[in-house]
């Protein structure tokens, strides 16, 4: 039982920093290549903010709703699989002893080590009902309080990145002043974010970094391109 | 194997459906804000679609290369995960046969029941390092296409998404008829993908198309008082 409460918090602070990095990947990149391609157009500076602080509103509500119903969903998900197992080991015990032993068989078990587990299993319907829930349907317990955190979280990143790109427009008056220091800052935080990003996910930083700077770059491109076509 | 290679089909196609889900869902919410969001300032409606564009492109770039790169990260994760487990079973068996052990412990077995399938273990190390991937770890092993179907279903996803809000503003003369427009057919757009998506991915139905529009309709509403405030 205590392994099993250190397995959620371990979980619960790698989702965490997904949540973190998954709001602010594109929080820095959507709302830069926004404004990068509304400032090629004849929109005056601030109507590039304007759009890059309406695009911040509905992307971080979109990804932070999105994240909050995703979480909710999952944990609804995993009660209702639970019940489903429960009442099959108790209806269709026959079927369900002959999952189990189906995955230990693939794992090279032979009969003779899979009827004790068996036997453990039939004395143990609690144990039964995890051992199923994790290793027939690959389902871990979520954690109830993750969904609002979530939410806020995957807001809240996307929120601080998308600033970050906006801000130049702000504080400069010419639009293609604000447009290359908007590029300056957003690489740079891009290059240190996917380093960061990097070393907690165990990719290697140097690489995570250039790769989300490209990210952004061939966003940023693409959307102004689009932008100066029409 | 034969088992295995099911249950990879099954996450195949699941993880697709997750894949559309998660490209649609942001490709119908977020270029609806921003177009209703831009359309009630003083930009014209070419600069409403033009903004619209700009932000499929850049969405569904940032989203599309996301999801390649994570899911190639993921591969190699798992393949360094894989070969570390390879090497601490032949330079660290005690170790890793108390961690199998400990997995067996938490769900209720006995010693008596746990030294056969440590034997079993020790003469297939194949199955053991598959075991400690999957059981210890919670790691399945990645299609390794999936990387670039993944990337261009969620951007692809993304565009026919954002293309449902934006085309009203391409047909009608007014930019408030465009508004309206686009309010009811992404409003409609809405209702249908989150029945759908319900109907996949296990949420009840009706229920999933409420939440899904409401996640639109705040997005939007948000974006709309943003860029009505500057």
């Amino acid at each position: 039982m205590h392994q099993i409460q250190h397995t959620e918090h371990h979980f619960t602070s790698s989702e965490l920093v997904r949540d973190i990095v998954i709001g602010m990947a594109d929080g820095l990149t959507v709302p830069f290549a926004l404004a990068a391609g509304l400032s090629g157009t004849v929109a005056p500076t601030t109507l590039v903010v304007t759009a890059g602080l309406a695009e911040i509103a509905a992307g971080s509500i979109a990804m932070g709703l999105g994240g909050y119903l995703a979480a909710r969903s999952d944990a609804e998900h995993y009660v209702s699989e639970r019940r489903r197992e429960e009442i099959e080991i108790v209806t269709l015990p026959e079927v369900e002893r002959e999952e189990v032993a189906h995955v230990f068989r693939e794992y090279g078990l032979g009969e003779a080590e899979i009827e004790p587990i068996l036997k453990a299993f039939q004395n143990n319907h609690p144990a039964w009902v995890d051992f199923m829930m994790r290793f027939e349907l690959g389902l871990e317990e979520p954690n109830p309080r993750r969904a609002l955190t979530s939410a806020m979280t995957i807001a809240g990143a996307y929120i601080a990145g998308g600033m970050i790109p906006l801000a130049p427009y702000m504080v400069v008056s010419e639009k293609s002043q604000g447009l290359i220091l908007s590029i300056v800052v957003t690489l740079f935080a891009l290059l240190v974010f996917g380093y960061v990003k990097g070393r907690y996910t165990g990719t290697q930083p140097a690489r995570s970094a250039v790769q989300t700077t490209l990210i952004g770059g061939i966003a940023a491109a693409a959307a102004f391109l689009i932008a100066r076509m029409f």
